[in-house]
């Protein structure tokens, strides 16, 4: 048996064997391999490096006292580091697996997005979890930026989970059986450290003693800077952010000492970053400069095809994420056929497939060439171009001379009436490869993503590597090079594949090659396949998978093999006690497993993996198996241990909870959320049972976030809540009231179903907002370490789904959080209280905007947004009324209404002075709308017979009339009914936009009516 | 060529193919890879522990920027552990060179003795640093004590010294030119984090804030070992240490506060270690409990011998520290014939040899069994044996049984005129085998050294492991078996021999038998070859070995080789033009070579050193030559960049230098000597040019300490401010003042040849004693951090050999180093004085009793210690007259007046009231003694004729006359004696012993006389 010391010696072998160069941990505590300076530094600037190294990498955070079987809070990392990106590090990877006694060809080895960002030291990188039979085993980064420095030559960074794959390997179930070396396991040779240090970073560290700890680093990393030294610099940032985890751990750093001290953390190693490039430069990099592949020559024959062929244009890349594969083949499809109709080529249909690791187009009926074509080129005018007596000028000559026709040859152009001298140039058509040529390079080079990234190519940026393009036009190869690529007729399969890279005959027929090499290209035929055969598997242990309610994950899933293999594992049916979220949160969120089900819904103990290829079936469901059962472990500790306790004890241990430095700890967040909730529902005037469910769901706000489960899995807060609820016997609907109280969780997920549950919600959120700004702790540019907007769109969310809670507006939401917050000794000033509101609303705006509002109609209604469910509801109206042509004229003679009347005439006048009768029945028509309406449909209802006689009013009736008395009781009627439309909706920012601009659908119709 | 990575790898293999495992440097910085948990915990109880690792170990105190060749602020150590000792540890270390390499039969690799002990963690160990071609390469120790615990098993740690043992292999003359890797030099990879730690340790770490620091790891460590959790305990002492490195490398820790912070971690580590052996003992040793070897079974058949036989005894031990190799034979010698003597075993001469590895006895003429004997037994009286009727009575018929003979057996025995009843019994005489299995085992079990140790034997201890016996009498083995071992008839020869285990047919020849396979057991024939070897290589090149002045270091190396191999090695004559104390200082001190001579004295570019048996002399000789050009680069390095400066600009370096927390820094202290010196020279008289020598000397007293050279090799203190001072321009008298000054560097060293060198000698260390007593810092137990026994007892000896300074007394002296100590505000009572004079006094006496003088005699001049010079004067004469019997009469004269006179009798009487002849006589001679003599042989000159006088008083007169004025005036004549001899000699601590026990030889010779 492999041990786990054979591992990491094997390990550096191969890669020293590859050049790499083996260092040392570092001597002071790391999380990760990353923060060694052999990677962080050393991948800034220019210089070549190499290196492979372990690094046992500390998280206090994961301390577990040994217990847990796969958590530890200090882990063995191996980890690689080369720069620049050789090009093919995936290949290198999959070897490093062989070296290790991996079969890869058995094994479903896969590359799952995972994107890396380490916001403390400025840091991020694009690339994947590698997956062993669904077993995360490496950490495969392309490094991007460092520091806040932006990295060139980008580095490739492999972090190689040491535990994990031992355990894989010798096939045990908790890191102590590993066995470390011959005759000794892993948990005699670190078993004991394992519990000290877990108790020392969760029970006894000295928290007053690690906040001065940490002071002391943050001033010595100050000055080593100060003294241009990034290497001592470094150390101390480490010491303070392993200070900082320890603390965290200790769960003594609330959020506004978290995001100070890694604001602090992150400006430290920034710094640091600068220094050390700076310093690398002044020392002239003694490593010299890594060079990057070179440019691939530029194309400069075009064969010649006969006939027309099918063109396949294959873009192959490393693994793209779910996401984008479908995107990509969209936009290539796009692009493709908008640059030919740009050009003259004549060709038939164009098609795009897309996998993981290929973007395939095909354009039907490619002719051979271009037709030629002709094209005027306009000299100067013909009065210029011809002197008094007819002869030609020196313009026209030199016009001439400079299109290279004899002066005889120009002709004459008429162009709106002008005549200039002009010559007719025929372009030759070109060979249907070159025009390709040139349009497929475009492509590629326009490629982009939602985040782009960096390899070794000096041009290329795109959302992973790009490695090889295929051209084909029908068995002719295309020439397209671009940058240091150069497209071929060789394609890769599956890296594993006893032949993987293939040639190709011709464009015609080239799916049908890949299904031959296993992989089908078209997303479609993936899909269809991966549900037969899931229901199939499904089937045969009575059960079924429900498509439609996995269609997003099953999308994922199409986007992340090439071939799918569908495998059915199976788990303890122990494991169905848990509550079924539990089990599929973990089967889709972290395994993109598809749950299978009975007939009637209910969970069975099994579920559908899809490899990817052909694999050793048995050694991939018994890996993936082995996964979940850890999951689910890790899961079965925490619910068994939170039930051991009751809601009441979880609720207790929120005061151990830092919520933030002045607000206090999460328990009395906890205590104040239910005393606004029981405020607002006074306001909202909750009675009965729903009154008593408040109460009592109130009484145990937040207090699964006491319960390890949540700690561990923070998006079951709420779902887990309901669950120990009805467990410790509370009443359903105080269950669900404290499950609602967590909606929404994101943008579109749904707002609590119940009243209670919107009551505490609503209580939640204003207490966070309230709270915060009032601390000074609002959100400023990129930062919002509360998730503060999302936690206003959230209030508005609620209150538009509630509108048996229209009293609660914004104001009175707030002011119920300010008193509770008040009494906690914190002021809560009004001017902080409006500025929340006005943050709220802007989240309102921004919904509305998002759905395609139009903006002049959302800011109409925005005063009325106090109450979201109000200026919603005045929005659908005034949507209604625009398409209203009495509507448009109604706001016609408004806006002249307001205009005419000065802001500070008031809404008074003497009817004894009105003699006119135009104005009289405008008097009179007023009267009769009496007291303000309160909705904009009451409103215009009551007022469109007011359109008529102020259109007469205003023909017949001069305002500004000569006699003053006059005057004020004809401005104070027009006052009058600019004072009843007020409150309906902001009129000004409205305007007249709706009168001259007819919603598109009109316009259209008006356009077609016109014809 | 092997770069240092896959050295590591191949230590790495070839030791985990040995069953150790591999764990990876500690996450904290430690000085030594032994400071790794990995070590010095689990050396610590019953388990057995196979272990190794890489190091990276800080030292801040070797920073040098990158820039010195040899020394790194970290250096890489490849650490193993193997415990328990596994019998064979030197020959696996011997292989692993191998591993890496190292042609073991061309080089010179040799084990020289080198103690380990870090008292800051309670730890030491005896072994050897592993010398190539005369290289230290590695540090390999018998781990006898951690953490203030005896290891039981004892571990072996071998500590690879990597850069040094890459630079050799690879040929390289500077670290940073190893090649690390395929196409990376160790500078390329490290340069820049050696030069920035070197700032940080050396320039820029804050002082303050290290200082808190250490505060905070020590108490973290006091609260974890409170909380029973050693494994952080550990690290946060780890801590502590590195921070107080970083300290010590500013230049930042004084002497109190470095016994302070020494004695925190001393109690913190060993808390640690006893702590952790208590949580194995309580998680009941996870790893079991370590095997010792069986022991051998007791010998129970002995051969039996014809004839007379030679016996050959050999003791195979591993290499012995050279000043045990000839005491151990000696003391086998000794042992064998006393044993031998106390048996009855007919024998001829025991002679004895020794080398490092073996000690060998030779009894010649061995008897093949012992004679018979009688022995007679002492039963009852005769008078309780036999009742009145003569009959048998039960004692001693009982006695009779027991004895196991017939009552009439019985004989009677007169012992000193008693009769008791008795039986003769005859012991058969044992043969030599059964005799000699018996006394060899006893002289294995006695074996003892000044410093001794364990090994895998559970019972055996001494200075190094003993690993084999040979016992043959003739051809015939030797049955002995002691603790794990049995003797036999195979000796170990080489190890890196052909066949290292070799076969003895017969102790007769075996001498003859080792030289054959390269060994000289005898030490005078190795020392002889050694002598003629080098004198003849040093002829060679015209040079010659100073023999007699190279003595004690020819001696030491005769005890470290088995097979001297003189070879001759060369260095660059540039080298020359260093001070030739630097040179032979480095030739000696640490590499054991002979330095060569011409005619003239003169040192000449070569040296002689000795390998140990056949060896590729070109390869020994050029790795010889490297290592010394590393010493002496250094060297110069040093004394170029000291040459830079001048001694007023070194002298004004010790203001960087602390000394004490009160008494300020190094310059303060030169300071204060300086102006002690030139207060003494007052006292003393100086003048003319010795005073102007003295007053020079003095301002730049110390200056030294401020040079590169003698921080970095403190034993050429004075020595280096001699050579400076002389470059300087300074006259020979004011160097060789400065040189003087630090005279006697310890016990026998001689002391300073000129009066002002003794002044100011005396002053340093009057200035030394006086400060620290003030402060509180005197001696306690064993503890003298600042040496001040020795300083005491320089003082004692500068004024024994400079008479010329009698008249300053210690009182003297101290009081003027109190007066400039007071001036600096320290306040030094009169108290803290007299307990330094006291203290000093007490050096004096040791010397005295350690010369072999008698301890009354000595007694009776301790009085005059305040001046030593006075008190051996009267030491002296008082032994030149206690061979007289006029001084015995004279003292015992002396004591009756003493004893008569009551101690309040004054020395004034009315001589008219004397009237008796005999009183009269008595008064004239009194009267002609006259004014007190000064010294012993004045006084006794004077009073001799008092001895007649006195003793006829005696007869005649009563003292206690009863007319009172008669007995006043009687009295006060014999106060008048008594106070004559008062101030010469302690009369009372003498007492009377002179005469009533005379020396030894006068013993001897009055025994003789009564003969």
């Amino acid at each position: 048996m492999l041990t786990m010391q054979d591992a990491l010696l094997a390990l550096t072998k191969y890669w020293t064997d590859r050049g790499c160069m083996v260092v040392q941990p570092f001597n002071t505590e790391v999380g990760a391999g990353t923060l060694n300076p052999a990677t962080i530094l050393r991948v800034l600037g220019p210089e070549p490096w190499r290196v492979a190294y372990v690094e046992p990498s500390v998280r206090p955070d994961d301390s577990r006292y040994g217990e847990n079987p796969n958590r530890l809070q200090t882990h063995t990392q191996f980890q690689v580091v080369l720069k620049p990106d050789p090009g093919n590090p995936q290949e290198l990877f999959l070897s490093s697996l062989e070296a290790l006694g991996i079969d890869i060809h058995a094994h479903d080895v896969r590359f799952v997005e995972d994107n890396w960002a380490n916001p403390a030291t400025g840091s991020w990188g694009l690339g994947w979890e590698v997956w062993l039979d669904g077993l995360e085993i490496t950490q495969f980064t392309y490094f991007q930026q460092a520091g806040g420095m932006t990295l060139e030559p980008v580095s490739v960074e492999i972090t190689y989970g040491i535990e994990r794959i031992m355990m894989a390997l010798q096939g045990v179930s908790h890191f102590k059986d590993i066995a470390y070396a011959p005759g000794i396991s892993y948990g005699e040779a670190f078993g004991q450290a394992e519990y000290e240090m877990s108790r020392y970073y969760l029970d006894d560290a000295d928290v007053e003693s690690q906040k001065r700890l940490f002071e002391e680093y943050a001033s010595e990393a100050r000055r080593m800077l100060d003294a241009r030294l990034p290497v001592p610099a470094h150390v101390y940032v480490l010491r303070c952010s392993h200070t900082f985890n320890v603390l965290d751990a200790r769960g003594a750093v609330s959020t506004t000492e978290r995001a100070k001290a890694f604001g602090r953390m992150r400006t430290l190693a920034r710094e640091v970053a600068q220094l050390w490039a700076e310093r690398r430069t002044e020392l002239e990099h003694p490593l010299g400069i890594a060079e990057l592949p070179a440019p691939a020559p530029a194309p400069t024959e075009f064969p010649r095809v006969t006939g027309t062929r099918q063109l396949l244009f294959e873009i192959g890349t490393e693994e793209l994420p779910p996401s984008e594969v479908t995107k990509t083949a969209d936009s290539v499809r796009n692009a493709l056929t908008e640059k030919l109709g740009a050009s003259r080529l004549g060709h038939g249909k164009v098609t795009s497939y897309a996998t993981p690791r290929r973007v395939i187009a095909f354009v039907e009926s490619v002719q051979p060439v271009e037709p030629d074509a002709e094209r005027v080129v306009r000299g100067p005018r013909k009065s210029a171009a011809f002197d008094a007596e007819g002869n030609v000028t020196k313009a026209a000559a030199g016009f001439a001379r400079g299109q290279g026709v004899e002066v005889s040859e120009l002709q004459d152009l008429d162009v709106d009436g002008v005549e200039y001298v002009a010559v007719t140039k025929k372009d030759v058509g070109r060979g249907a490869t070159e025009v390709l040529s040139g349009i497929l390079a475009e492509i590629v080079t326009g490629l982009r993503a939602d985040k782009n990234m960096r390899w070794n190519d000096p041009k290329l940026s795109f959302t992973r590597p790009i490695r090889w393009l295929v051209a084909l036009l029908g068995d002719q190869q295309v020439p397209v090079a671009v940058s240091t690529l150069a497209a071929g007729r060789t394609t890769r399969v599956h890296r594993n594949a006893a032949q993987p890279i293939v040639e190709i005959a011709a464009a015609e027929g080239y799916l049908d090659l890949l299904r031959i090499h296993g992989i089908e290209a078209d997303p479609a035929k993936r899909r269809a396949q991966i549900i037969a055969d899931s229901k199939k598997l499904a089937g045969t242990v009575d059960g079924t998978v429900d498509v439609e309610g996995e269609s997003a994950l099953i999308d994922q899933v199409v986007n992340l093999v090439e071939e799918p293999t569908a495998i059915l594992g199976n788990f303890s049916p122990d494991y169905l006690d848990l509550p079924s979220e539990i089990l599929t949160t973990v089967m889709r969120k972290h395994q993109r497993y598809l749950p299978v089900r009975d007939a009637g819904g209910k969970l069975l103990p099994h579920f559908v993996a899809v490899a990817n290829g052909a694999v050793d079936e048995p050694t991939v469901q018994h890996g993936n198996e082995g996964v979940l059962r850890a999951r689910y472990e890790d899961a079965a500790f925490f619910w068994r241990a939170d039930l051991q306790t009751t809601p009441e004890q979880m609720r207790s241990e929120l005061g151990k909870l830092a919520f933030e430095e002045r607000l206090g700890s999460m328990a009395q967040r906890a205590t104040r959320i239910a005393r606004i909730a029981e405020s607002l529902a006074g306001t909202a005037g909750l009675e009965g049972e729903e009154l008593t469910t408040l109460k009592r769901a109130a009484e145990l706000a937040k207090f699964d976030l006491g319960s390890q489960m949540v700690v561990e899995l923070t998006s079951l807060a709420g779902t887990m809540a309901r669950e120990y609820a009805r467990r410790a016997g509370e009443t359903e609907a105080v269950a669900q009231a404290l499950f609602d109280m967590e909606l929404p969780r994101s943008a579109g997920d749904p707002v609590p179903s119940t009243t209670p549950g919107a009551l505490l919600a609503l209580a939640d959120r204003f207490d966070l907002l309230a709270g915060l700004f009032a601390v000074g702790a609002k959100p400023t540019g990129s930062s919002d370490p509360f998730a503060l907007r999302r936690a206003a769109a959230g209030v508005v969310a609620i209150l538009r789904e509630h509108p048996e809670l229209r009293a609660i507006t914004l104001s009175v939401g707030l002011a119920a959080a300010a008193e509770q917050i008040g009494a906690q000794g914190i002021d809560v000033s009004g001017d902080s209280l409006a500025e929340v509101a006005d943050f709220t609303i802007r989240r309102y705006e921004q919904q509305l905007l998002d759905r395609g509002d139009d903006h002049l109609q959302v800011a109409a209604v925005l005063p009325l947004a106090e109450s979201p469910a109000t200026a919603d509801e005045t929005l659908a109206e005034l949507q209604r009324q625009v398409q209203n042509q009495s509507f448009a004229e109604l706001v016609a003679v408004l806006q002249r209404v307001r205009r005419i009347v000065p802001a500070d005439v008031t809404a008074q006048y003497d009817p004894a002075k009105l003699t006119e009768p135009a104005e009289l029945v405008l008097h009179e028509a007023v009267q009769k709308v009496g007291t303000a309406p309160s909705s904009l449909g009451e409103f215009v209802a009551a007022t469109e017979m007011l359109v008529a006689p102020i259109t007469t009013f205003f023909s017949e009736i001069l305002v500004m009339a000569e006699d003053p008395e006059v005057r004020a009781a004809r401005l104070g009627l027009l006052a009058t009914i600019r004072d009843l439309a007020a409150p309906v909706i902001d009129w000004q920012a409205l305007g007249t936009s709706l009168t001259t601009q007819p919603q598109p659908e009109a316009q259209q119709e008006e356009a077609r009516a016109a014809e």
